[in-house]
């Protein structure tokens, strides 16, 4: 079978840097998982003993608590600064930005409207730096803008950093259209739009995708939807053994992508494994 | 003939404004033609004695001069102000708005674009409020934004009171693909869409459609652009003088609308030749 990986695939800046953090605090442990994929979270326990907390309730005095690159909300983060513990940020900086944003605006006396999936660890941890929380909205479609009661008639804007732009734009329209003043911020990683421009350009000329990612990752859902639109045979799988022989029958060229949270090993894996089907 | 008028047409609130004050300041003249109708300037040249600068060099001392409701660049405004001459300003309130906020924004450090007509008085008022006018740029098309060197990475953006709110999302969707922050300020006149929806809709059940305005009216050649997508016996006139009677041969049901600087003299006499057909 002839594999082709597409030009941009896998880990993203804030991902990479959060695991060398992670690396180098061996016997610490992370504040919620790390990053949406089990394989690289179970690599990290074993190799360098890092453990996870579920809730902020199983923090123990001493330790040292990373907190992950989706960030947590503000008040997470008081709570673990009051205690003994060393804190290690490892938010993404793209993420920081919304963060520091949705601040900022809000103390302008600035309607905050958040583009983004209402339960993303991301989104909550965003949401949670508005002043004014009742007047901090959270749509994932554009016509969610019209029931909206904003409290003032300028509204900033702000997407999760895995959305696609598109559907931001939408979003950004209906808001001009009702308010007098829209602050739009551009917060969309471009490294999600890097690999989702590769699976796009791979998967209309692939006989099936392969979408390597965890199935909770929003960022590989939509890099699988968007296969799927160029290519019916798209599958998401979380590693080789995820794979169906019965897939590859008539078919000569397998298109490869991975999400940002997919570690480099587990991406090996699958290639060798198709290489040989 | 039956004739059934706009919902909406003629006069804004902005044009009812500046000619209540020419009527209140007889023997004045105007900076610029007041509004974009030969007839009501006529009328208040004859009834009030208004008469018309054509340049600034033209202004008397002792004069009162009305600056119309376009607005006029910044140093014009100063100059006049700078002279022996009493200056009454009728700039549209819906004008100053985008005038003042590309004084604001310039000031805090964004880029400015403007969506508007490069040549329009109004455009030319908004855009001399800029600091730096190397980084006000004026586009008309989505297309213009790419070859824009912004001086920021941050641009606030307005739009021409008179121009349609589609065309502006789409220039505001092609900024916030290349810049970080877009501050969209809505400053399109509702009073000119009111208009634009009451002749989309008439237009739409009509033979043929009369839309009354000075043939330089950018507001009045947009709703003649709006009839004829629906009628395509759509006919752009300035007062009754310019009616064919071939356009009513066969037709029975004939739709009126007006530019916003149309007076409703002007208009009630179309409408009386028109039913007379």
């Amino acid at each position: 079978m002839k594999v082709e990986l597409a030009t941009s695939y896998g880990f993203c800046f804030g991902v990479k840097r959060a695991i060398e953090i992670a690396e180098k605090h061996k016997n610490s442990a992370t504040m919620g998982p790390l990053i949406h994929n089990q394989n690289e979270i179970d690599r990290l326990e074993n190799d360098y003993n890092v453990g996870l907390y579920k809730s902020l309730e199983d923090v123990k005095d001493k330790q040292t608590v990373i907190i992950r690159t989706h960030g947590i909300p503000k008040n997470d983060l008081k709570f673990l600064r009051a205690k003994d513990t060393k804190v290690i940020n490892a938010t993404c900086p793209f993420v920081t930005t919304p963060q520091q944003i949705v601040k900022k605006m809000s103390k302008e006396g600035y309607s905050i409207l958040i583009f983004g999936d209402n339960d993303h660890p991301e989104v909550k941890g965003v949401q949670s730096y508005g002043e004014d929380q009742e007047d901090v909205h959270i749509v994932i479609n554009p016509n969610e803008i019209d029931s909206i009661k904003f409290k003032h008639d300028k509204v900033a804007t702000i997407a999760q950093t895995t959305k696609k732009k598109e559907k931001y734009l939408e979003i950004v329209n209906a808001l001009i259209l009702k308010n007098k003043e829209v602050r739009v911020f551009n917060t969309i990683c471009d490294a999600t739009l890097e690999n989702q421009d590769a699976a796009k350009a791979l998967s209309q000329k692939v006989d099936l995708m392969i979408v390597i990612g965890g199935k909770n990752s929003s960022n590989t859902k939509q890099l699988h939807s968007i296969c799927i639109e160029n290519c019916k045979d798209s599958y998401l799988i979380e590693n080789e053994k995820d794979l169906k022989p019965q897939w590859f029958k008539n078919k000569s060229h397998c298109g490869l992508t991975a999400g940002a949270s997919t570690p480099d090993w587990v991406i090996q894996a699958v290639l060798k494994y198709i290489e040989k089907v």
